[in-house]
């Protein structure tokens, strides 16, 4: 039996939006993120106390499946909820509805505990993640991955440099970036007419203030397909596979 | 006798904050129009309606006074109030304040009310601002500009490109944008160890999508002080004057 819910209300506001009015993916991934904050606090291990332990959460993947995104001003619940953990992951899953109880978004995430000194995946401890009352399972969850994007298949290629402002007070750059230096290398009338369907995305290696990422894109527009590479040099950052969809 | 008071809380959440865990000054001031943008839904005159009657609002200059920036997590009140207005301009106060009820940021807004058909500055009508109550008056105030930046003294140059996701639900670049522009060209350790004591920006033109900008910089780190200008090519989209303040 996954563990226990926590549900927060959220007004969707002008500036999470983009010029389709719809809320961007990065915001609804921020928002989501800020709900499963907010559970950790009341269950009392906080990001602040887990620092204090030596540990912080890292994501590794998530998978975001959208029926339709929520518009500018819309009032949206978000509720998170931990499923099961093994031995180095915790899989959590968030719902998006709508004021009339329908389910517009979900999202799984895979989520890790870092040692800080060590800088490495630390194996789960019981005390962090007993609160949550997610399922302990020996399975590792086999979840898609998006595929490695070909050298010669990335016929779109974009530099963006970290800027001082895309590092949060969590010390990492901002979920927001990366999906808009993903986004951003698309048609503008393409994402002006469509909005996501799925988004697969994989996180490798953190990218640092001042760095130049490449962001490689394979864009299939008649398959409503784009899958995307961020990397610094020859370091992969972050893979994406995007399914889209005709806006209505 | 300044017009009606409308007040909203907020929680600062870590999206809305840089490594230093304090507000973004873009995000204060998008948070800060949200809150006028919401007075105006509740007095009946939103946007979706001004924008019915052909128009809309635009912002020509801001004056913000910085005591201390909010931190991540912490409570504040947002309080704005129409102060005057005369045949072209409104001007609007906004404050910001801590739980302890102290100010701690305060700024100054001139408004315009641009006539879409014509894309020109319209002359300010009663039925729009008459619900706020602010003042008429035959004044024009005479704030501070900021400063001709001299070619000469500009020793920092970035360019930025504009961004699909830039551009927000009301068709302009966001706010954010902007004083990311601007401050990004400033060095990281400075803006580490220290924080916006005033920070006055004016608005000139409207920068597109797919425009390149250049940051124009000039930086006094002796006397605390940055001066800024966004151009896109020969026209200068905005110019402003930053006081900075050690953190504590």
């Amino acid at each position: 039996m996954p563990g226990k819910k926590y549900t927060e209300e959220h007004k969707v506001v002008y500036f999470e939006t983009n010029v389709t009015g719809r809320l961007n993916i990065g915001n609804l991934v921020d928002l989501c993120m800020l709900v499963s904050t907010d559970q950790s606090s009341k269950l009392g291990i906080s990001t602040e106390k887990l620092d204090l332990m030596g540990y912080g959460w890292i994501v590794s993947q998530n998978i975001i499946d959208v029926k339709r995104l929520p518009v500018d001003h819309e009032k949206i619940k978000i509720t998170t909820q931990a499923e099961s953990y093994n031995r180095y992951f915790c899989y959590r899953d968030f719902m998006m509805e709508d004021e009339q109880g329908e389910e517009i978004v979900k999202m799984h995430t895979v989520f890790c505990l870092m040692d800080k000194e060590k800088r490495k995946i630390a194996r789960i401890k019981d005390e962090i993640v007993g609160p949550y009352e997610g399922d302990y399972t020996t399975k590792v969850e086999r979840l898609a991955v998006p595929p490695v994007l070909k050298p010669e298949e990335a016929e779109i290629t974009k530099k963006y440099r970290v800027r001082f402002m895309d590092i949060d007070s969590n010390q990492h750059v901002n979920n927001i970036h990366y999906f808009d230096w993903m986004l951003d290398t698309l048609p503008e009338e393409f994402l002006r007419t469509h909005e996501v369907k799925q988004f697969n995305i994989v996180y490798k290696n953190e990218v640092r203030s001042g760095e130049v990422v490449d962001s490689l894109t394979h864009f299939d527009e008649e398959r409503l397909e784009s899958i995307h590479e961020i990397r610094v040099g020859d370091k992969v950052s972050c893979t994406a596979k995007v399914e889209w969809q005709e806006l209505k």
